[in-house]
């Protein structure tokens, strides 16, 4: 039986505008095929085992050539695969779907679109220019900036283009700026409509380059402004210092590397990224269990009622003694009777936090009794009896 | 402190279209204020207590101005609540979210903008029309549709725009139709150019309607074709014959009413949907308790050693009968010596039943023997042995 091919949008970059089918058919895929990614986490939607194929079309730098991709879709969908072919932005915004999909018909073999957004409105949003706007543009156009309009005949109509919608989109057109520039003054657009270059847009490391149209070839060349970037041109742009957001966050620009271990990473990472901070998960510790033996612990568990404290100066450590406990047969009651403090390094817990707080909620509201109000040397029995 | 408000992109239409970063704001949202929305299921990603005011923006029916959803959302999030402000397509394609987050930026409040899947293009990919095409265009530019060209002075350049970009699309043009069209074809553009309407586009409800620039205006009319829709122009809409994967799906069209409870109607909805239905769930059994008490399960269970064979007629049967059991403090270990069957319906099951599959993953296992070739006639003594 044959399988299906999927192609799917992933969004402008930023991994968290993939749509929900997307990352349903990515969950469910047996092969992904895709172009050069902007965030390698989109690929973690998908199975461990998924066969992972990079196609990479990165301007010029074609890994595969398109109709290469094409056979390789027909042969893994004949295969009887779930297929998932995954495109930065829409597959259809100068994606190549369209070929992809027809070839897919052609050989009889089904297939579904799935819609991404496209970086001609995504990157821009994230840097706080509207495509449209009441008081600026009714009308966009999107045009590729691939096209050198100096050299022989052009598909596009600058005469008309110049001068036909509010707002002008081209698609990686750094390289021709000069010429796209140019064309647009020619055929009479103001040099000094505002314009702008948006590069890596969506992503931590987005960078905004503003200017009029007459001023930007020269100003990204001397920043050595490069691809891929967004070029946006009209009064839209204009609006930019009371709509941005994203690139003004408290911890944008900075790339932290997170070293907690893999498994507590997230809950961090999540939060650094909400200030816009953009994260790399370098865990520089792991929990394991200890190496010889439990036999300083479980000494210490059978004394557990000899104690006038148990001190813990981390969650793990909290997770390691209440396995252990249980491990012996015994849970957290039995240890009610010694007073048990947490200490913990901030007070703050995020939502992704939650399970963690759920299987801890015993022990927290232990500690919880002491953190408000009591003191923490306070004696034996005075703990104890606030405990119970 | 104050709030934030999140404007955020809703997509075109089928749910699964919004973002991972849409679904995880609505997630946390105290405040929900939407617009009209093609699928009310995306208001179940907020949480059950949260707000959900509907400010109802379709066409000219505006519940609330424009002023008092401003003054709504700066009030809100000045109570410091997580404010969703969701909208369909994108909140920058003509979606007023520059004016919105231009007042927020205004008051001081922090806001984000989740740019969605617009159904300038997400609309039209579910029809088979894609946007660009290396062999049909290489530019699009999208318009509003809202304004009648021949009513004094436009915000369109006609004469421009008509011919400027290879794929024209107008949102929410039906009513303008024949103008729109007039203006085409008096600028330039061929009245042979293929043209498509798609209304209701991405739902299952989605309808489209092919003719030429020259005819489509006179079509819809004859066929009553109503807004909302997507008008668009241009050579990709010939394409369509050999894309098209949405509509011709082999359940579309239809609606299925799913009235199986609540809790089991998403696995079978999910599957009908993949198909291509339009599913309503609406549950007309509801599983519970006995309304009495449980007196002849209870003597039943006594008595369960007795008996030659249980024979369950529903997942809920045994969900109920093993419930019971462990209320009675036995687990289905004591039910093992009782030969049992379980009738189902059917053999398939989908991913989502995988939970429930591993509950009743013993008793499956119980049945399984007897429906692989022991006859379920047989005696007690024969089914005990096959069991063990």
């Amino acid at each position: 039986m044959n399988g299906i091919v999927y192609l799917t949008g992933a969004g402008p970059g930023d991994y968290r505008l993939l749509t929900l089918r997307g990352q349903e058919v990515l969950g469910r895929a047996d092969v992904v095929i895709y172009d050069y990614l902007a965030d390698p986490r989109l690929l973690e939607f998908a199975p461990p085992g998924a066969e992972k194929i990079y196609v990479g079309k990165k301007a010029a730098d074609h890994t595969l050539s398109q109709d290469k991709i094409i056979d390789l879709l027909i042969a893994k969908a004949k295969e009887g695969k779930t297929v998932v072919r995954l495109k930065g932005g829409d597959p259809f915004v100068f994606g190549r779907g369209g070929e992809e999909s027809r070839a897919l018909h052609d050989a009889g073999l089904p297939f579904e679109i799935i819609p991404g957004v496209t970086s001609a409105i995504g990157a821009l949003a994230y840097a706080g220019i509207p495509v449209t706007d009441r008081t600026a543009a009714s009308s966009f156009a999107v045009v590729t900036g691939h096209e050198d309009p100096t050299k022989g005949h052009s598909s596009i109509h600058w005469d008309k283009l110049a001068t036909a919608v509010d707002t002008l989109i081209f698609l990686m057109g750094v390289h021709n700026l000069p010429s796209i520039t140019k064309q647009l003054i020619t055929y009479g657009r103001p040099a000094s409509t505002p314009a702008a270059l948006v590069r890596w847009g969506t992503k931590a490391d987005q960078e905004t380059l503003v200017a009029t149209v007459g001023d930007i070839a020269e100003k990204a060349a001397a920043c050595h402004f490069q691809a891929p970037a967004v070029f946006i041109v009209g009064d839209v742009v204009a609006l930019r210092p009371s709509m941005q957001w994203f690139d003004t966050k408290p911890l944008f620009g900075l790339t932290i590397a997170v070293t907690r271990t893999h498994a507590q990473a997230p809950a961090l990472t999540h939060r650094l990224e909400e200030l816009g901070a953009r994260c790399l998960e370098v865990p520089t510790i792991r929990i394991t269990p200890p190496t010889d033996d439990y036999q300083a612990l479980d000494e210490a568990i059978g004394r557990l009622a000899s104690y006038d404290w148990v001190i813990f100066t981390s969650t793990n450590g909290v997770d390691a003694f209440f396995h252990r406990l249980q491990h012996h047969g015994r849970d957290s009651q039995h240890a009610h009777s010694t007073p048990a403090v947490y200490l913990r390094p901030s007070a703050q817990q995020t939502a992704s936090d939650k399970a963690h707080r759920s299987q801890y909620k015993r022990h927290h509201r232990l500690c919880n009794k002491f953190r408000h109000g009591t003191p923490l040397c306070a004696g034996r029995q005075q703990a104890s009896q606030q405990t119970h």
